[in-house]
Formats: structure tokens, sequence, C-alpha cells
């Protein structure tokens, strides 16, 4: 009999996660049956859209929602060997049974040398956001400018890269100068702290003049009433996330942006991508095969153990991190 | 020598625009030259696009800027015969020399018992945004649920119409009884007087329960708010105005609708139709087409004398007009 270690929600979030919304859970396992794997976690995502999905589709009692890469310790499917890894979305737990349908098998020609948490981040969920958020929402062309906030996080850090391998010419915006420091080492052409530099608006003028093509949005709120008169006639922006309203208790408002989006034209798009599941397949080996080649560089903040799951979202939230945020167990 | 006739933006709007901010001067125009033609006002428009363009686009001292149909009076152009009429952006005019290059000839299959002045509404530059706003940024398909929002004005009352054409449920808000019982002539699936409806969340749900895939933007502000959360997953909404917030002083705030948009995959862009200038002839003649067979109808609000175009202007701004409000000399 396997016991399992879960995190409970225990209850919903009121401003900032708490300690007391979790709860370390043991769960006694069944046996796999006929067709069933029992997995073992090696690595888990913490990530932003954990915060408003709890609300959106979570109960108060559920484990917390989440992916994880998993070892296979016990198999009655032949297609899933014992010793083989796969990405699951188990939620927060250690040990987990499952039927199979969700896992997808880390990829066959995945590199010895490269760690399987990269499935949790520039390989996986984060680096295909990037990627597809860039060519299915943004549609950046070559010679342009792309704006991205939160540029040092797991997604923001894959966006950068990837505008500069097409070509374009990339600013960034993050919360330390560590981050600005990370970003100039990624090739980023311009970077800044936005904590810093006094007026964000004179900052964004000052890295591009111009002003942007494309906007990579992560951040909302605030930042967003600043950027949006920012873009160029016809400006795309991908809403990916808005981390500074996660936490509100009360929505924070802002102007309403429209008389700046019909005067340029701006197009402004929300998007999760699960949208482009059929493209997950291709787009992973193309970010394979950029990592491979040097042109994607990775970064990854490591929280150890299992029971510090809470304090690695919660440092997450707070922007501890530099690139992506993942729990060893 | 001829006279014209003009009104003079003679200081920026500050909120609602008054009396004062106009003033009509008289001045003195030269012959034409070769090449040039003398245009005589026939009608006038007033748009809403007027206002927040006074502050964008014009110094205080300049001619009011629009649009108007004109007969040629004197030509020294054989393209532009006199007594052909034009459509020209002449601005608050009665008279005016052109050198035709940016005149547009009415279509020559005008028929004879369709207005001129539909040139300015419901064939011109609101029928042209109706349409184009429907098919370049909406993509609205057959059977699809459309909202558009100051429904009886000059553009929504055409973006109902086209809709119910393509096949789609049609829900219209508008800001009297009087309008409400127009739209529903103009065949609209439901239709609400927003400003007696008590909760506007309500009207919309009750109007389409399963949300709305299209919402054709007119109004902004505190409509949007409430109007987004309704939409359908991968909703699209056309951002053609925000009229109600044209006079804000200090800019109106809102919630950010950012993680709404994330959540629901939803794209907000703004417009305006002279991006698609190439398609205005084509769009133009399926707009007369529809007309002749009468599945677009047709409401105008007639102000006569061109004194009266400042209250013309503020009377439109203020909802006082069904259908288009034009000025006729």
């Amino acid at each position: 009999m396997v016991q399992a270690k879960t995190w409970i929600l225990t209850k919903h979030f009121e401003g900032f996660p708490k300690d007391s919304n979790f709860e370390l859970k043991v769960e006694e396992l069944p046996e796999p049956k006929d067709g069933e794997v029992l997995l073992e976690a090696v690595f888990l995502s913490v990530d932003p859209y954990m915060r408003p999905f709890s609300r959106a589709r979570m109960q108060e009692g559920d484990v917390m929602i989440g992916t994880q890469v998993a070892k296979v310790i016990q198999s009655k499917n032949p297609a899933f060997p014992v010793g083989s890894h796969v990405v699951s979305r188990s939620g927060w737990r250690t040990h987990t049974v499952s039927d199979v349908k969700e896992l997808i098998p880390i990829m066959s020609d995945w590199p010895q040398d490269v760690s399987l948490s990269l499935a949790l981040g520039t390989i996986g969920m984060p680096g295909l956001t990037a990627l597809l958020g860039i060519e299915e929402v943004l549609g950046l062309q070559k010679g342009e400018t792309l704006l991205v906030n939160a540029a040092a996080g797991a997604v923001g850090s894959v966006v950068g890269q990837i505008a500069k391998i097409k070509g374009c010419k990339v600013v960034g915006s993050a919360g330390s100068d560590a981050k600005v420091a990370f970003l100039k080492e990624l090739g980023f052409d311009e970077a800044f702290n936005y904590k810093t530099v006094g007026s964000l608006e004179e900052a964004l003028k000052k890295a591009s003049p111009e002003g942007y093509d494309c906007f990579f949005e992560n951040v909302g709120g605030p930042f967003s009433s600043v950027a949006i008169p920012q873009m160029k006639n016809l400006g795309r922006i991908a809403v990916c996330g808005a981390i500074s309203t996660y936490n509100d208790t009360t929505p924070q408002t802002g102007p309403y942006p429209h008389l700046t989006m019909i005067f340029k034209q701006i197009k402004m798009e929300g998007f999760m991508v699960g949208r482009w599941a059929d493209k997950h397949p291709e787009s992973s080996k193309r970010l394979l095969g950029w990592l491979k080649e040097g042109k994607l560089k990775v970064r990854e903040h490591f929280t150890k153990g299992f029971e510090k799951m809470p304090a690695a979202f919660m440092g997450m939230l707070q922007g501890e991190n530099i690139g992506k945020a993942t729990v060893v167990v």
C-alpha cells in the first residue's frame, strides 16, 4: 500500500495566499488496476495561473491543481513501462494512480543531458505558451519590436528569446536588477527594473522611442494602462497573464483603453495554450531544437522538498524566482 | 467671388461641447484653378468621432472636420462636371475650392429614388464601418449571437441589420423606448433601453442566456465592463466607438478586463474604417444592393440649416437622433 502526500486547498484565497490556505494530507492509494500506473512525482510546477484558477476550477478541500514530471513506479499498462517518465496533471501530490488518459510521455528523443524538469518549463507549458502566443496571437514578424513584462519569469524569458530568434527587437521589464542582468545575458536589446525606473512611461519610450508592434502581457493592471498608449498603429497585445491583479480583494481599476485602441487600431487577445493542443508536439520539438542549438537559454529556480510547495508557490507570486519556479521532491 | 460660411473650433472642448467652442466665420474663396472645382455643400454629416478627433487632429482656429455631400457648381476639371455630386472631407463649410484629390464621386449607379444623404450614412462611412467591422474584425458567422450598443445610431442600426442578413441572432441596446421600438422594426431579435432596465447585466443575460459570440462596441466605459464578462469563450469584440467616454474631463476608470479575457480567450480590436479603403467600393455596392432589396432599412435625423451644425452635433452626442444625424443646408 502506497501513501501519497497531497496539498489541499483548505480555504479559497482571499488576497495574497497564506500558509493557512493549505494543508498537507496523507492519502492511502489503491493498487493500480489493469491499464493503470502508479506515478511518483519528481518535479512539480508552481505557476501564476494557479492563483486565479483556484477560484475558477477548484472547490475547498480539493488537491491543489498543477502539473508534475513523474516516474512510473508500478505499471499495468505496457505503453507506460516502469522507469519511464511522464508529464501529468496530477496536482500537488507525491504519488498518483492514473488511468493514463491525461499523461504525456516525455518525448522519445529527449536528450540525456537535458533535465526532465524542463518538461514543466521551457519545453513544457510555459515554453509552448511563449511560442504559440507569439505565433498564433501576435503573429510577430521579423524586424518588429516586442515588449514583454514579467520578462525574467518562466514564460517571459522564453518569449524574449524566441522574439530574438525571429529577428526582432526585444524590450523586457522585470522587478529586480538581478533579473535585468539575466535578461541582458539572454540577449534582450533593452531591459529595465520597473520598480526603480521612476516613470514607466519614460522607460518604455526610451527603450523604443518609435513604440511597440507587439506586447506580450503577463502583468496587467496599471502596467497595461501605461503600455497600451505606447503601442504603434495596428499593434497587437497577447494577454497571457495579469499577475499584478491576481491577489486583489477588490478589483483594481484603470482608465478604459477603448479610445486608444480605436485611434491606434490595437488588437488585444486573451489566450490559454490549451487552445492549440494539436500544435503542442511539433512546437515542443522546435523548442527542444532551439535549446540544443544554444539559442534558448534556461534558468530554473528550484525549491527542495514537497513540504515546501506552498512556500515555493507564494515565493513565485512575489517574484522570488528568476526563470521557472519548480519544486524538486 | 464666392463666400463660404465655415464653423471654426475656437477652443478645444472641455467636457461636453458648448456653443462657445464654435464660431461661424465667412471666408472669401479664390477662383478654382485648372484641375480644381468649386463645391457647394448639400448634406453635412455630424458624427461621434468628431469629438475625440477634434483633440487629436485639430488645432484651435481650424474649421471643424467632417464629411459632406456637395454639388459641383463650377469646374475646371472634366472628371467632375458642374451639377455632379461628390462626397468630400471639406469640414463644416458651405463652399469649398477643391483640387479633387480627396473627392469621391457618387456611385454612377446611384438610384434616382435614393437620397444622396445616404452617402453620409448607410451607403457611406457609417455603413462601411458596420460592414467592415463585422466582416474584417468580428468575422461574424451564421448562427452566432451579436450584441451591439448605441444600436439605433448611424452605425449600430446598420450593424444589427447586416447581422440579421448574415443569419445571426441580434441583441441591441439603446437609450430610449422609441429607439427600442425602432430596433424591433428593423428586425432585432432582442432590444432594450439600457437607461431603464435596472441591471444591465441581467438585461444582457436575459436577452441571450448563452452569452455573446460577437460584440460591436460603440459605447465603451461602464457598459463594456458589464458586457465583456457576458461574452462566450473565444468571443470577439470590435471596438468602433466609446461615446460614453468622449466628454470625460478626467478619464473614467473600470476594472481591468485581462483575467476575463484570458479565461474566455476574448479578442478585442479597435478599428477605423479607412484601414480597408481598397474594400470600400465593393462594400458600398453591397450596401446599396441590400438597400434596394429592402433588406437594409434607413432612418435619418435631419437638422435644417448650416447655422445649426453645432446644435446638430451636440444633439447627436446626447443621443437625440434615431438613425443617422445629418444637416441639410
